[in-house]
């Protein structure tokens, strides 16, 4: 029995679960999982061998070090923050690891060391960081070796919800960690166009968006993510005079989210005064300026952020109940704890509800003196509010790259992304078998 | 003889080191001046009693205990974050101490031992904070002694340029540490209105202004410093509906500001990717979209921040050189110190400009069932480019200070701030004979 461990089960974790048990007979795996609670996984996983589930708690070495050990394998889907030490035992323990999330400085150095010991910790293997990797590289591989220059690539990728599931009018429900919507994009975002560095800072973010056409998806905006820099050289770019990363959201989200963002909603920084007394109105009323009588305060806002009162920018607002009487109902909160408590209740998938991961890649290229266009698309949708789109394109790259790793089919050692062609073909090929295909159109 | 030490004798600092040895002989002072270095200090002192002047190091353990030791009252001009440890050593030492800067809280902590050592630490005891707590404080125990009830307080400083050297069409030059002037607002504005409180985002700042008019000065925009509300319950006015305290500028300032704001030119949290071989224009570019052709770079900044070319804001931008080619000539740099680097260049004091300081209080009051207004106001105007209208509202607090100290006649114990009668009446009324005297008008 070749022995898997998991790591953290929660709601990006399903699809990689039936993937697992539903291959564990045919590859003689023995699937173990643990999270800090395992209760809802009872559900989940009926129809499978039943795998050992346990109360996982990553800060309790005892354990970590007992599970750890006694696994082949370990697939980590913890917070980010806790990759780190999880790295470190498989490290100490000789176990090889797989996880979605960008590598951090604190594993980034142990490559010698697991390269020594003959250990894979391949980081960046879901969809983004993942999927957008591996298809990216396909084509610019494929571009160079027909002798062609890049000159520019943008790639976007966004957890959207699928057409059917769309109705609200931000076109957009929680399919993700919430927190990290509401603070997407705190910083700077940095790119390069035409060979000029260019700097967005987050107040302008939101309105520095390019639009874009998904054939048979119509309309989506893409706004920047915060550093497409640092992905030129690892992704053998290190020249191009285009290069941005970001995200999509459909068109209005933007747009609406820049009035949330001026108005100081979407702070993280400061402790409000009295969180506990205050209602979302009142919560509005804090960032603007002393009241008119005979205004309204959708009027307010409006003016505020130079709109009219009429703009579709300002439905959206009205729709989440900013403007209404209702208290915020936290005992704390910064700005962006109060806005995320109501956004979650607003946002919330329902029980029929569907996802959509749209991702968006395109390039522009000279070959042969020519410049030639190429969009490369994909679209997936989720079968339902549990096996999303988001669980399958987090969970099947690793899925995937675990199976190679312990068939032996997997052979780059130390601490890995899935840049390379012998890692990611493998993965793109069986991603094609579940439905996960890019489009491509040349122009 | 009585042993004062000053530690830092930067340009602040020259009118309370001409206060102290012109007052040396009469008081029987000998003053010591320890600062990183010394050499300016020649030609200033000359017409003096000779103080003695050294290097002083304040890491350096050895001397800050000998310097420290020999002296009775120490009062410290260095930069605040060493107030902590030249705070530690008096207290060990058994010395006073005198400062123009905030109360840190690990100085704050030394309260009860300064106190049971019979020790004053006198913080906060120059222009602002200082001389605005004292005029203020005096203000509100006369209206309370009345029987009035204060509804609103506003109060606002600026270093500003007398009118004779008003000559530039920001109406602003360097007085004060650029680094500062240039990060000034960043983070959360706080303040409460008409019992609302209420937070503006530093992106609003400089937009949020409120004009003022001073008597023979002309008018004046003050936006808000980042903490009004915790100055409510030492001020005594926990239930205040309204209270704000800002910084004032000529008009124009506040609304060009904006647009270096706007664009992202003040942002000190990440290092430029290629200062070095950047020009101001490029900076500029890297902050803007792409180019359209034919459009000049003054054009797409005024369309970028909703403004024409020909508004009063981008001439003022233009004037300071952002928009031409000329080398940022910097190895390293944040947008902010690029952005430094060339206004420290633009706002440098001439030699024979004089600087100017305003200070404003607006009350409301009721009294008896009466509304009322007044109006605190004062200006003080530097003679020269050293003996600076700063450096004489920061000095002369500070000597005044430690003269009533030295002379038995300042009986507060502990770790204080001049908001009581007894310390700044004293201090007040000295100020007047170097006429800093306050306007008051009753509406």
């Amino acid at each position: 029995m070749k022995k898997i461990l998991l790591l953290g089960a929660g709601r990006s974790a399903t699809v990689l679960i039936q993937y697992l048990l539903s291959n564990a007979t045919a590859y003689n795996w023995e699937v173990s999982i643990g999270d800090v609670s395992v209760d809802h996984l009872a559900e989940q996983v009926q129809v499978y061998p039943q795998p050992r589930t346990f109360n996982f708690d990553v800060q309790n070495e005892a354990q970590r070090n007992a599970e750890i050990g006694a696994a082949q394998v370990v697939i980590s889907m913890l917070p980010a923050m806790f990759h780190p030490v999880v790295a470190q035992t498989c490290l100490a323990l000789g176990k090889h690891l797989v996880t979605a999330s960008y590598v951090p400085p604190q594993i980034r150095e142990l490559h010698a060391e697991a390269q020594a010991k003959g250990l894979t910790f391949l980081m960046e293997c879901g969809l983004d960081p993942g999927i957008d990797h591996m298809s990216a590289m396909r084509i610019i591989h494929q571009i160079k070796e027909q002798g062609g220059t890049i000159t520019s690539f943008k790639s976007f990728t966004g957890g959207l919800m699928a057409p059917e599931s769309d109705n609200n009018p931000w076109h957009y429900k929680f399919t993700w960690n919430p927190r990290n919507v509401i603070l997407a994009g705190q910083g700077t975002a940095k790119y390069i166009e035409n060979g000029t560095n260019k700097y967005i800072p987050y107040p302008q973010l939101f309105r520095r968006t390019e639009a874009f056409q998904v054939e048979g998806f119509g309309a989506f905006d893409g706004y920047a993510n915060r550093d497409s820099l640092s992905y030129r050289e690892p992704y053998g770019l290190q020249d191009i005079p285009t290069m941005l990363r970001g995200t999509l959201r459909r068109p209005g989200y933007c747009q609406a989210w820049q009035v949330l963002v001026q108005l100081g909603l979407t702070d993280d920084s400061y402790l409000l005064e009295d969180a506990n007394r205050m209602t979302y109105r009142q919560l509005v009323e804090s960032f603007l300026p002393a009241t008119l009588p005979g205004v309204s305060l959708k009027e307010r806002v409006a003016t505020y952020v130079g709109l009219s009162a009429e703009a579709e920018e300002l439905r959206l607002v009205e729709w989440t109940g900013l403007l209404d009487d209702v208290p915020i109902g936290l005992e704390q909160a910064t700005p962006a704890q109060a806005l995320e408590k109501l956004l979650v209740q607003k946002w919330k998938l329902s029980p029929g509800d569907k996802d959509m991961i749209v991702m968006l890649h395109q390039f522009e290229y000279e070959l042969h003196g020519e410049l030639k266009r190429l969009t490369s698309s994909l679209v997936v949708t989720g079968d339902d509010k549990v096996h999303t789109a988001m669980a399958k394109t987090v969970g099947l790259p690793l899925g995937i790259a675990v199976k190679h790793l312990l068939e032996g089919k997997l052979h780059t050692r130390g601490v890995v992304v899935p840049l390379q062609a012998d890692l990611y073909e493998p993965i793109l090929a069986e991603l094609e078998q579940y439905g996960i295909c890019f489009t491509e159109r040349e122009e």
